[in-house]
């Protein structure tokens, strides 16, 4: 039957994949790729294609956007999207559903996982404590959008989120490093008393995949740290539960000072 | 190599799992099924037993919690830990991680989906608007937490998502409906201006599964409605992007009067 089935590859590579996901991908007439929203470090298309047993087309960001090829091709048969992370994280997937339901094509979701729901897992913090999460995006000109929902989540002593700017199709990354700096010159500019160089911090690079690495501490020593490829995601505790706080010294390597002056 | 990992099942059922989860559970010398934190309405032990290749043994809460057993078997052969949704949402995995740290056994992740990524997805919503979740408990007593929570994120014009209370081991779990009558019992005690009948809210049910339900209307509709089996969930939306709005009445089945309030 004519559909659209929007597939998560979750974060790292192609075993990410779901045996739900799979079946889906090999039942479908054609099966394309997006990856221009997310990083996966070690997806290979040619192992998915092997997996999948079939032709993978990679589509960009425009034909994604514009869509209307896409809804064509699903509007008469089995039309598989494979997407990095989950589905309907990014907007413009949102979007593309929405248009196919106003054509009357017929959708299904398959779920992945999300930076979301694992980020607060990796490190060690409970998910009901983050408040709103944010983007820092490359300072052209400097956005003060990250710096105005931290301080509000600081205020009510919730953990904030921050996924990075990336820009594939530049081949550019925001790197955790920029990120702090980029929040210590906001606080420099807006003087709202919401972080210092010694606020605690925490980097999650590369989620999910083998290479993952945690890291906590001061902003101004994660600032100079190099944590090699993207994706970055930066992390900025509120007030800490001593299970978290524990977790943050075993997991991410916090200095027990630090991470008790946060209780 | 003797290590404890743990392998996320994702929502829904055995076929949620990844390829990488599917993988280390087959390599596993024991493979422990936990399934108390959380609701898989399609999982069959059967059929998971069946993919994995080899006999599963579910453990109760009283087993994951006094870990003594699961972490004595991970520090002298391979142990995979089979967990609904995604392994660390769930407190009590974060604090048998821990212990296995400092017990000096090696772990692994393998991630899922979580109803955390895939609720504002789900239903249409973005998840960098949602403020702060909280779980609606059965009122014994009545706990204010929930409301406290979205008075904030209201003031905030942000989302709020809610888990429900799930007495799996009592056969117990909250229904969207007595969620709904339980947050105007809160307003109608508290009388902050915060709900009433005709506030918009969004019930999803079964998220994921193939019967899953998103129904969005004024709380009032809501609170009569049968959403069938668990596990269901409530989203008290704050100010619609105009893409949420349109979202919210071709997959929520909204009225456009309603949403257009919201915006």
């Amino acid at each position: 039957m004519p559909s659209l089935t929007f597939v998560g590859l979750g974060l790292n590579d192609e075993r990410g994949i779901s045996l739900h996901g799979l079946e889906r991908a090999r039942a479908a007439d054609l099966v394309l790729l997006e990856h221009y929203t997310n990083v996966m470090p070690g997806l290979s298309l040619e192992s998915l294609g092997k997996l999948v047993g079939k032709e993978i087309r990679v589509v960009g960001r425009r034909e994604v956007e514009d869509g209307r090829e896409i809804l064509d091709a699903a509007s008469r048969s089995e039309v598989a999207l494979l997407v990095a992370g989950d589905p309907f994280v990014a907007t413009t997937h949102v979007d593309l559903r929405l248009r196919a339901i106003k054509r009357g094509i017929r959708i299904e979701v398959v779920n992945a996982p999300s930076i979301i729901s694992v980020a607060p897992g990796a490190v060690g913090l409970q998910n009901y404590k983050f408040g709103r999460s944010a983007t820092i995006t490359f300072p052209e000109p400097l956005s003060f959008v990250p710096y105005d929902v931290l301080r509000v989540n600081r205020d009510l002593r919730l953990h904030t989120l921050f996924f990075l700017d990336l820009r594939l199709e530049e081949g550019r990354f925001m790197r955790a490093g920029e990120a702090v700096r980029l929040l210590l010159e906001m606080e420099a500019q807006q003087k709202g008393g919401v972080v210092s160089e010694g606020t605690l911090m925490v980097v999650l690079a590369r989620a999910g995949s083998p290479s993952q690495i945690v890291r906590a501490g001061r902003a101004i020593q994660l600032a100079d740290l190099d944590f090699g490829p993207p994706p970055h995601s930066l992390i900025v505790p509120g007030r800490l539960h001593f299970m978290e706080a524990e977790a943050l010294v075993l997991i991410a390597g916090a200095d027990e000072d630090l991470v008790r002056g946060c209780l």
